[in-house]
C-alpha cells in the first residue's frame, strides 16, 4: 500500500497507523492538540476540513468513535494517502475521504447535517514569499486555496444549529478568526492559548465555536508544552498518552 | 478639601495623593495594571474615559508626564472628587476633569486631537441584577450609561490616526471588544491576559489598539499576579514599585 517516499507510522492509539511522506509534511503537535480539545460524542457526525493525510479523522475516531467522519482534502495525492490509511486501518465504513474543495464541499457532503466540524487550516495570511502555488507544503501552510472567512462559511453550512466548530490557529490571527466566526453565525465559546513555556507568548490557539450559540466566552487556563527544564509538561504527556 | 466619608490615600509615586470614598469605590489593581501597560510619551495628549476619582490621570502623569490629560466622568460627585485630587496635587495645569458623557465628549474636548485614549470601563454586560440605576458602584461596574461599542466609537473620534487606545476588561468580553474595535477603525495590536496564577484562567485582559493601524496582533506572554505560595510575583511588585 506504500508508494515511493512514503512510510507507515504507528499512532500508538488502538493500533492505528498512518501513511506519511516526509517530503510533503508529517502531522505535528497541532493535530494532536486539536483532536484532544474537540468534544466529540458517539452519536456525532464529524467533518474535518483540510484533512491532509487524515491524521485528525484517525485520532478522532481512535479517541471518540463517533458515528462517522468525513475528511475533505483538495490535493489529489494527499487525499489518496489519506484514503489508503483509512483502508489500512479497516475504517472505510467510518471514515470517508472526500477529494474536493472546502469552499463548496457542503454541496456534496451535506448542508446542516453535521454535529462537529474540525479544522487545522493553513495558518499564514496571503501568498507572500511562495514560489510555487501548487507546492503541497505551501497549500497546507498558506491561505492559497482557502482563507479564514471561507473556512468559517463552509463550517457554518455543514453544521446543524448548535453544532460545534473546532480550530487550531496562530494567535496573531485571533482578530480575523473572531470576526469571521461572528460573520458566519458562530459564537466563540472556549479559547485556549498554547504556550511553549510558562513565561512565553502563546504560539497556537485552540478555539471552540458554536453555530447559533449563546453569548458566553471562556478564555481558559493556558496550556504549556514544556517545563522550564525542557521536558514535556504532564498535561502534554497526558494528551499524547490518550491519543 | 475632604468631605464626609472621604479619605486621602498616598499613591507612593512622586508624592501624589488621591481622594477616595470607600462607600463609593476605591481604585484597584486594574487601574494600576492599565496605567503601566499604556505607552505614553511626553509629547502626548491623553484622554481617560470614565476616569472615576482620577486615578488613571494621576498614575499616568506620575509615570510619564505627558503634555496634558483630560479625565471624562459623568457622575457629578465623583468628578468633583477627581477635580479636588488634581488641585491637591497642584496638577490643574496638566490634568482637566471634564464632567460629561463619554458618548458625546468629543464634541466638547476635541475630535482627532489626541494621541492616547485610556479606559477602565464598566465590565458587566447589561443591567441585570441592579437595584438602583443611579448607584455609583453600579454605574462604574455595569454597562448602564456606556457599552463597549459606544466606548470604542468615542475613543475613535477623539484619537488622531495612529493614536493608541488602551483598555482593561474581562476576558469573557473579548469577542465583543474585538468586534467593536473593528467597527470603529481600530486594529488590536497587543493583547495581554492577566492570570491570578500560572495554571488559572485569566480574570482580566489588557488591550492596545491603534486607530487605522496595520494588521498585526501580538498575544503577549501572560501576566501572573500571584506566585504559587500566594505572594505577589516579581512583575507585579515591579509594576507597583514603578507606579
Amino acid at each position: 500500500m506504500l508508494k515511493t517516499g512514503e512510510r507507515l507510522d504507528d499512532l500508538e492509539l488502538k493500533g492505528l497507523k498512518i501513511i506519511q511522506n516526509p517530503s510533503y509534511f508529517c502531522f505535528g503537535i497541532d493535530a494532536v492538540l486539536l483532536s484532544s480539545y474537540a468534544v466529540v460524542r458517539k452519536k456525532d457526525r464529524v467533518v474535518d476540513l483540510g484533512t491532509g493525510t487524515g491524521i485528525i479523522p484517525l485520532l478522532v475516531y481512535g479517541k471518540y468513535e463517533p458515528k462517522d467522519i468525513v475528511g475533505v482534502e483538495i490535493q489529489k495525492d494527499v487525499a489518496d494517502m489519506a484514503r489508503r490509511s483509512v483502508e489500512l486501518n479497516g475504517l472505510s465504513e467510518k471514515i470517508t475521504i472526500f477529494e474536493g474543495d472546502i469552499k463548496d464541499c457542503y454541496n456534496y457532503i451535506g448542508i446542516n447535517e453535521y454535529d462537529v466540524v474540525i479544522s487545522n487550516p493553513p495558518y499564514k495570511k496571503g501568498k507572500s514569499g511562495i514560489l510555487n502555488m501548487s507546492d503541497t507544503k505551501a497549500i497546507s501552510r498558506h491561505e492559497i486555496l482557502i482563507n479564514i472567512d471561507e473556512l468559517c462559511f463552509s463550517a457554518s453550512r455543514l453544521l446543524k444549529g448548535g453544532g460545534r466548530f473546532y480550530m487550531i490557529h496562530r494567535p496573531e490571527r485571533l482578530k480575523d478568526i473572531i470576526i469571521a466566526l461572528n460573520n458566519n453565525k458562530f459564537t466563540p465559546k472556549r479559547i485556549r492559548f498554547v504556550h511553549p513555556k510558562v513565561n512565553k507568548a502563546p504560539t497556537m490557539v485552540l478555539i471552540e465555536a458554536v453555530k447559533c450559540g449563546g453569548d458566553f466566552l471562556k478564555i481558559e487556563e493556558p496550556l504549556y508544552v514544556y517545563n522550564e527544564d525542557g521536558t514535556y509538561t504532564q498535561e502534554i504527556l497526558n494528551i499524547y498518552g490518550r491519543c
